[in-house]
Order: C-alpha cells, then structure tokens, then sequence
C-alpha cells in the first residue's frame, strides 16, 4: 500500500511530520497519525503541547550539559552527590543508564557526542571546554571516561587524556570484560583477551 | 535499560506522551524526543502543531464518513466520479488502498469499523445509518462490499445485505482468490476452493 494520496491535506501534513522520524516510515506514520484521531481531543493536544514544550522549554545544565528543567541540573544541585568525582559520557542516553544502576553516586559531564571525523565531529563541537573549566576549579579529584569502545571512543578517551593531563586529577575508564551471565564460550576475542590482561584481584571483584 | 527515572519533567512528559501510541515502547519513545531535541524549533513546532491541528480541524465527510478538510470530502465532490457506485469499507485506511490501484472510481461509504461483538462493537457504532440514507434517496445502483474476509466482516456483509435488500441496489462483495503473482501450492484450502467456485469466464480475466 502506497501512502501518498490523502483526501485531507491535514491529514498528510500529520503524516508527513510523523514520518521524518528516525525508523518511522509513512505507512507506521499514517497508523499513528489514525490512532491519535481516535483519541480524545485533550488527549491529543497534551501530546502535541508536551512535544513543543520540551523542545522549547528545556534547558542544558550550566554545570554538566546534562537534560534539565533548571540551570543546574537535579544531579548536580544534590549535595549528596559526590562533586569530586565526574563520569564523563557521550549522551544523556548513557546518564539514565548509569543511574539506573545504581551504583554510581559521583555526577557527570555530557559531551553531547563523540569525535568522529567520519560524521565531521570534531572536538569543538563537544562540550570539552566547559569540562576543562570545572577540572581546573580544582576541586575534581577524578574522572572516569564512560564512552563506547569503538575507535570514536578510544579517540575522544585519548583527546581528553591528553587536554586533561597538566591538572591534578586521577583519570580511569571503565572496565571492559566479559559481561555478567555470558557464557565465556560465546565471547569475542578481543573482550576475552582484555578482560584477561585487566583481571581484578579475586577479593575484589566479589 | 529502564528509562524510568529522568532528571526533567519535561523530557518525562514529552516520553510518555510518545509511549501512549501503539507499538511504541519507552525506550523508542526516548529515541524519538531526544531527536526532536536535536531538530530545530520551528521543525518541532511544526510537528507538534500539526498533530493538534488535525485532531481540532479535521472533519468527516457528512455524505461517506473519510476523513476531509470541508464538510463534504474531495472524492464525493469530483462531478467525474460515479456517484451511483458506493464502495463500503472498514477505515479510511480501506480508501486508500482502492485510490492507489487506480481501478476506482465511484465513490466509498467508510462504516468507521466492523461489527465485532467480542470487540463490543455493534451496528449502532456504525454509520450504517448514514449509508442507509444515501441508498434511500434512489441514486445509488450498486453498493461493493469490501470488507475483510474475517468472520467480523462476513457479519457485517451480511447485516447490511439484511438492512439494505428493500431497496432497489445491486449488492457485491470483491473477489476473493488466489493473489496475482502467488504460487497455487501454497495458497490455503480456503482461498483456492473459493477461486475454483468463483470461477471468472477466461475472456473478462484478461
């Protein structure tokens, strides 16, 4: 079924919208778009409203360039949080993640990409100087580079490293090893072959 | 991931807002706004208006139910179309599909639905009562039924055959048979009995 003839021009306008969506393509455009026109006219216009809002209501946190609502996001304006430490991610994405581990109490810096001279991202266009300028307050102790293990990552690591290097501060990535309930059978060379040269003393790990 | 716990209401919102459509799950619907994070703001406005836009403005055609910009739609007010032939089908989805094969041209009578008890659906949430009155007027010689060929649709083909057989209309239903381009050895029982009983004479098959 081909989508493009429509008896409404409001119709393929909606449709149109929906349909420039990453992986939507028109006919799950036109399937959504006839779902909302089901739903109730309030129901409708607080979708519409929400989207609009977000994009022209939401703010970078002055601090880390984490999503917010304020200036200072709600991470970083917890006193609870451990200022000294800073987990440094490429996206938000990465941010929900990690808190939803639990595990990580310390706060983050989202660059908002990572260098890819494929896609023409260079370091400028990462919020790199705004990490810098928290690093040489001084106060930061240490930063734990949380990026993909792709060669994009390992540059960008390797950028950071190097720019970061003349201040006082501990630098880690996090570990890369064979992943909890994978069976070692399964596992690719090179993960198999890191975690061994990165083995933790057996006290630790449990 | 669960990305239940975000730093932003907005972006909360705006999440669950997409998550309430059909096939779209939260950690899609994350994809999606973080996209339109990334667009400019008019393009989100444009989105978001354009869905509230429909759902407010829209109209349904007040002779055949499709969907339309004016009271009455683009199809039932083309003088070249032939106003005597009324299609009936389930959803606008249905009109679609017949306009894009280009073999059409009378006019649709979309019902909104099918009789479908399970679904609590019966002939009263229909426009049944619509397609009534047209056909009662007198100008109508033949009513297609092209509806699914499901038990829900068998139903409803036979209701409105019940209702409508006093006037003075050609009833039909579409044909049903083996699809052009499908091997007979693996078409099911069903569709090929009903193409050997519904035999067309070899010369209007070509």
């Amino acid at each position: 079924m081909y989508v493009n003839k429509f008896s409404s021009k409001l119709l393929d306008n909606a449709v149109n919208e929906f349909a420039k969506l990453p992986g939507i393509g028109r006919k799950t455009a036109l399937r959504l778009v006839l779902y909302l026109l089901r739903q109730d006219v309030e129901q409708v216009n607080m979708f519409g409203e929400a989207i609009i809002k977000l994009r022209n209501e939401v703010k970078h946190c002055k601090q880390c360039n984490n999503i917010s609502d304020n200036d200072i996001c709600e991470i970083c304006s917890k006193p609870s949080r451990d200022h000294s430490l800073i987990c440094v991610v490429e996206s938000i994405k990465d941010v929900i993640a990690i808190e939803n581990t639990n595990q990580y109490n310390g706060i983050y810096h989202v660059l908002g990409g990572i260098i890819s001279p494929m896609d023409g991202i260079g370091p400028n266009d990462l919020k790199i100087d705004l990490l810098e300028q928290n690093v040489a307050k001084g106060d930061v102790k240490e930063l734990i580079f949380a990026l993909s293990t792709t060669m994009e990552g390992d540059t960008t690591n390797f950028f950071l490293y190097k720019k970061l290097n003349k201040y006082n501060v501990v630098m880690s990535t996090i570990a890369r090893g064979v992943s909890i309930g994978d069976e070692l059978e399964y596992t690719d060379e090179l993960t198999l072959g890191r975690s061994i040269v990165n083995r933790t003393p057996f006290e630790s790990s449990i």
